[in-house]
């Protein structure tokens, strides 16, 4: 199982700060949808250049304008770019057209979608590189949110899949168990008072 | 009925050389999503600096971390802020927050939500200014589409609703006519070969 980190902080500065401590203990390097938005692709080439041996996922939530805004993010140096599972699928047939033009892949990221597996066999069907299955900031600060709904979805969509909602050291071994084919930790790395020390403890609770 | 102008373009300098020739005549100065993701929220700083007259939408398109994007943006300069219908709840209240903190306002661009006359209706209650009925580029692209659809949703809503799908010069009466508070063109002042005389020929056409 990969080690996804993301990034989630507003400036390119913060972000080659994070990406430094963590790299030596992650596979993939992602670029919160806030960073994005708020720096701009120029934050995705940054971070590239900075570490061209990691996968660098840029995570656009892209919701329409799929080939356009995906080819956009590779031509900046993303490896990875996320398509919102709730897009339409001309959406994301025209981002997988942009990875294949450039030799990289596609994410669906499936926050928001009532029927996750389901929906995930459709995305994989059209193209995509795998999914994510999701549940967002905002969603995990609900009263009563668990993330293993999100384990049981993995499982029962049959295809490959991440796993992003608030996974910390206590529980990316359950993550692995449901057979996920990336944990992707946020909070748990950027909020630890030492990054590369809670990178590498994520690293070596992976079997 | 005002009358919004879509932005698509990639750079800041193109942006504001589409909003000097547009200005004039329309009343919403709207930063498309790819141009934010592109160029980060200096765009949207730019283009309010330089028509502090006019409303200017950020396009952000929000999925998840509502208050913060939102927050963001509003720093940034915008006077409206979109959110996806498809966020969950807490991402629209969150947005919301972040917009009286402000003083400014959200809007739920409803692109891909199936019944967005109930969705539209949910969406009001939390407290947003308004709603778009939308059909993306990606969605316009696709054989058979037409915006009609739009029209008799946004009347069935019975909130206050935008109008988004390809508007021209010869379809923007019929939006009018539907109650729409908003007309919102792109490729039809952008795309035109005078861009100025474009947004006029819109302007002239609505009663």
């Amino acid at each position: 199982m990969k080690l996804q980190f993301a990034m989630d902080t507003l400036t390119t500065e913060n972000a080659l700060a994070l990406a430094k401590a963590a790299a030596p203990h992650v596979d993939i390097l992602e670029l919160g949808t806030p960073l994005i938005k708020s720096e701009g692709l120029s934050a995705v080439t940054a971070i590239k250049n900075a570490h061209p041996d990691k996968i660098v996922f840029a995570d656009l939530k892209t919701m329409d304008a799929g080939e356009l805004e995906a080819d956009i993010a590779f031509a900046a140096g993303a490896d990875l770019v996320s398509v919102l599972g709730s897009a339409g699928d001309s959406t994301i047939v025209g981002a997988v057209k942009a990875a294949k033009k450039h030799g990289k892949g596609i994410v669906v990221d499936l926050i928001g979608v009532a029927n996750k597996p389901a929906r995930a066999q459709e995305v994989v069907a059209l193209g995509v590189d795998f999914v994510e299955m999701h549940a967002g900031l905002d969603e995990q600060a609900e009263a009563g949110f668990t993330f293993s709904k999100l384990l049981r979805d993995g499982k029962e969509s049959g295809v490959t899949f991440s796993v992003a909602g608030g996974i910390n050291a206590s529980t990316i071994a359950s993550v692995q168990a449901s057979g996920a084919a990336v944990a992707v930790a946020g909070g748990a790395i950027y909020g630890a008072p030492d990054v590369g020390a809670a990178a590498a403890e994520l690293r070596s609770a992976i079997a």
